[in-house]
């Protein structure tokens, strides 16, 4: 097991890690879509933030969320494959396009990955989330002994 | 490892995989009650939806996960144990009875697995699911080597 | 694999179980603040439940997480590291300190456990939480074989 917090990813909000490392599988704290204390992008998604936007900060999630494994780790080699993802959208009333937003997650990870960043995935949302970001992005993630 | 796409299930609203199987352990996609574009019902529960249809629904979900593993893995056999089911409940204002509506899913595994379909679980009502759906449920369930 | 109900801790509100061991790693169903049917606290964060309120509820759930591993398996010794916590807070319109809340859970897993209660985590605002409750916490623990 390992359990190390990585010095060139975002610190965490609180008294956790952004990585634990335990037989082979990579637990991964929720990413907010930021660097440092600075969000890109602040709101609802359908209301303050369009589909185009949230994508991108999706795809910037899931990039924050291989960083920090990478970080942990040593590159992105010890990946061996990408096994869930859960996104968190904080959603406008009425907004139920969630998965369009996650498919900026998703195409991210396979571009990134190939077939090691194919996984299963949820899209759900919510009502708020930390710093009123927009999204939230957690994985779980296979590592090569 | 084996991440095959099944032919028989929902076809995944993006580019992911319905299930991963990684190291014994089945990793499911978020399911909606849902056969092809067509939901068994829409809205929020508390309000457009009732508990007793919500039940109906959860069960459906249910019913999804696992024969999303089964025509992944070949038949309900290779089923060991359910381990975790999280469900979503997009929830009306003041709707507080998630636990309920879960218990269409809960009593759908059981009736189907036998102990095999025990398992721990978490319900939350959330503000909006993908294509205005009043449930999504997934799953990590184990199985036989 | 070991899958049994503990008698001691909060009884489930359905057909669930409250913690499955499965392979070293032990899931434990979402945990209410609650003992029995008493809730420490019911509403929204921000609106009905303070940020102080809240965490010690956030603490409350974090030690009947860890007190249903421990009566199902004899003890705390058992955990080896808590790999996982997700925690949902129902929130009030606006309210974006889930983190804050979730620092009362996190503080509690290691002064309880040391750098055994280490852990990657997950802070969302949902729109509703069965009965009420103010926050709702589930956790992936490893356990020593």
């Amino acid at each position: 097991m390992s359990a190390q917090t990585s010095h060139s990813v975002n610190k965490p909000g609180g008294n956790y890690l952004p990585v634990i490392v335990h037989n082979g599988i990579a637990y991964v704290s929720g990413q907010l879509p930021r660097r440092g204390d600075e969000l890109l992008c602040i709101g609802k998604v359908g209301a303050d933030v369009d589909i185009a936007l949230a994508q991108k900060a999706a795809a910037f999630c899931a990039d924050l969320c291989l960083d920090a494994i990478a970080h942990t780790l040593g590159g992105d080699d010890k990946i061996a494959q990408v096994l869930k993802v859960v996104g968190y959208i904080a959603s406008a009333p009425g907004f139920t396009q969630q998965s369009q937003v996650m498919n900026g997650a998703s195409d991210r990870l396979v571009a990134r990955l190939g077939e090691r960043g194919q996984h299963t995935r949820t899209s759900v949302g919510v009502a708020e989330l930390p710093r009123g970001a927009p999204i939230e992005l957690e994985m779980v993630v296979a590592i090569h002994p």
